[in-house]
């Protein structure tokens, strides 16, 4: 289990960082980023936020433009961000921006050719948490949260494994992905034709059967191009009425899908997980 | 005077916005970014704080990685970010980061083949604040600031028009450029070889023969690369002692030249500029 540091760059007197390492998940080299707020130079072990960025995007999105590092820093909370797939010579990919490369859709691929590398559920639930916890002063206290592809993932992921996980939430998620383009096109890729191994992975199914509740926050912006057809909202809040589940959902009105409407709200976002990790 | 809208984002409750026009004095189609607070949803005029970025950057990179916009929100500040030198097709390049495109380093230039675009200071002075002036809800109470290249910019455009800008920052400026390998490549080419004329565009000269004062507030870090060869900030505080010049000048240990460093600190830079500002 060895990483290798790539950079270092202090950041509201804590230290963000990249590293590489072989993933035996994923089967190839990943690259992962990680704030590590000032508090661990107290010999305190912080609890750890989880960002599972959406399509197109890479470790660094967030560290550079969510403006989290900030609150992190207040709060004691490490932030740690995986790329959005496998990479690399030999791994499949697709034309598309919104599969192969940069859109591993957090599900394990049992489908050929995807199945050799995309095993991103895996990844963010298993090997990555334990590679975190093994190399750097954090808790085993974890919290979640992801934006469009990655709020998909955040919101799966957490509901899937609720003992893993202190809270949820999201920006702007995929919220019905059996029923969106992108999701359609992705499990039918990664999963293949029988939808009932899709459902497993839709954050609405979910929500509706979950027996086990964590918090969750969601947010989205009332002018985002994607909100009615790929994004469906309105799925998700159903789901959690109908079955007694705590999300709090809030639609804002004039932001769109940009890192500008996260940076905007992020600070609730550390906030509501920083609540539920008893920061 | 016609400027076309590129893009809108909303952001902290106002509006990040991208916009292009035809520059008379740069002689080419030029692209600034502008944040508007919220407060002038409320009919009032707000006052500008430009920013001025380094070598490679555009428009954009201080909009989406420094976080001013939620201190600019508060504080009723907008902000104007302008590209850092001419472009397109025609416009005279260099094969390096440091010259030409993405390097207009906030002068006049005189000498051919860069006179006939690379008239970066009366852009910043003239051109673009009228540009601002007239189009958007702001008054004429004007700050600058920047980083780097854009931060020699800031500090020697405002000490040039001390009656144009009440405050002036910069995050790691080129302080003494007369000294140091990017600012000779630059002025030489820019401005040939008669050093009188570089040293009326040195931060450092300026400030040690300055009769007319405005607040200055210099951050630089303390692991920057570039520091000791390229950057002194120690010619400027000696500049600024032999002449009692008003400069807050701090060296923060282990901050770099990155976007990280101005991120942490921009919030005190935009608190020094309202207080100045009367906001």
């Amino acid at each position: 289990m060895t990483i290798e540091n790539i950079s270092v760059n202090k950041s509201f007197g804590g230290w963000q960082k990249q590293y590489s390492h072989q993933s035996k998940t994923l089967n190839c080299a990943m690259r992962f980023a990680i704030y590590l707020p000032p508090q661990i130079s107290n010999g305190e072990k912080v609890p750890v936020l989880y960002w599972l960025s959406g399509l197109t995007c890479t470790d660094e999105n967030f560290m550079q433009k969510a403006g989290a590092q900030r609150i992190a820093a207040e709060l004691g909370i490490a932030i740690v961000a995986p790329d959005t797939s496998p990479r690399g010579e030999g791994v499949a990919n697709d034309e598309g921006y919104d599969l192969g490369m940069g859109a591993g859709f957090y599900v394990n691929a049992t489908q050929a050719p995807w199945n050799r590398h995309y095993q991103m559920y895996d990844y963010v639930v298993n090997e990555l948490p334990a590679i975190i916890e093994a190399s750097f002063p954090v808790s085993n206290e974890r919290a979640i949260s992801g934006h469009s592809m990655g709020g998909h993932g955040a919101l799966t992921i957490a509901m899937l494994n609720p003992e893993r996980y202190s809270s949820m939430s999201a920006f702007s998620p995929i919220c019905n992905p059996v029923k969106a383009p992108w999701g359609k096109k992705a499990f039918t890729a990664y999963l293949g034709k029988d939808k009932a191994t899709w459902r497993n992975h839709d954050a609405s199914e979910l929500m509706r059967k979950a027996s086990q509740f964590i918090p969750a926050k969601v947010d989205q912006g009332g002018a985002d191009d994607f909100l009615a057809e790929q994004l469906k909202p309105e799925a998700l809040e159903a789901a959690a009425k109908v079955n007694g589940y705590p999300l709090e959902l809030a639609i804002h009105d004039g932001y769109d899908h940009s890192y500008y409407f996260i940076s905007s709200f992020i600070e609730e976002h550390l906030r509501f997980h920083a609540q539920h990790l008893n920061k």
